[in-house]
């Protein structure tokens, strides 16, 4: 069975955050929206159905866990949470904090406007911020 | 506790297809994309991570019951699943069978294009032999 390695792209538009028991959490290179990534360690795998049962049990409550840290650590209206792969294949899923002042808002996040850098260091103060609620 | 309602504008965007132990199933009309929503009847219910553990289990159940319908039934390259809710709070899940060809292929489905009518008959023809997959 090959290994698992995160995607290139995945691994330069974000950093990492933690690792679950299933997946690698990452953050978005995006100071626009607080947004993570949940990337399970499965080799190959690009269809949540297509995890095993137990798989499925474990990515639906590392959703839920990470829900819970982004939305107490960063103001928040809605989630949005979505798997859709269209650009990369590999498994990953968006949890975003979004709000109505959002520049995408209503609208799906999803290439709506360019990501915005954060200010240096801030990415990873939030990351670590995320960790020690994920851990 | 209030009684669980269809949210009036997932009601006119889409026909009945199935009633699982959680979810009621729809099939938006919309024939650019075969195009699924599972929306659980639990009355105020917004975000995923607000359901109970048992009901986030049945959720993913659900998900993964729908996703294996849907792709069995009609050709797809690739499934997009998600709750967003910016627009209708209602907790909704999308389960869209994305094709390479489709009109907002690889950009995200949502708002891409004018829905398009199904031919007269069509929807409910789509409906019906998802239902005998997810019954």
């Amino acid at each position: 069975m090959a290994e698992f390695a995160l995607d290139p792209r995945l691994a330069a538009d974000s950093i990492p955050v933690a690792e679950l028991p299933l997946s690698a959490v990452r953050l978005m290179r995006d100071a626009n929206y607080p947004w993570l990534l949940l990337v399970p360690r499965r080799a190959g795998a690009v269809e949540i159905v297509d995890l095993s049962m137990d798989d499925r049990a474990r990515l639906m409550d590392e959703i839920a866990l990470v829900s819970t840290a982004l939305r107490s650590e960063v103001p928040c209206d809605k989630l949005n949470v979505a798997a859709l792969g269209n650009m990369v294949a590999q498994l990953h899923v968006h949890v975003i904090a979004r709000r109505r002042e959002d520049p995408a808002w209503p609208n799906p996040a999803f290439g709506a406007v360019p990501a915005k850098a954060y200010a240096p260091g801030a990415a990873e103060a939030l990351a670590s911020r995320l960790a020690r609620r994920l851990t």
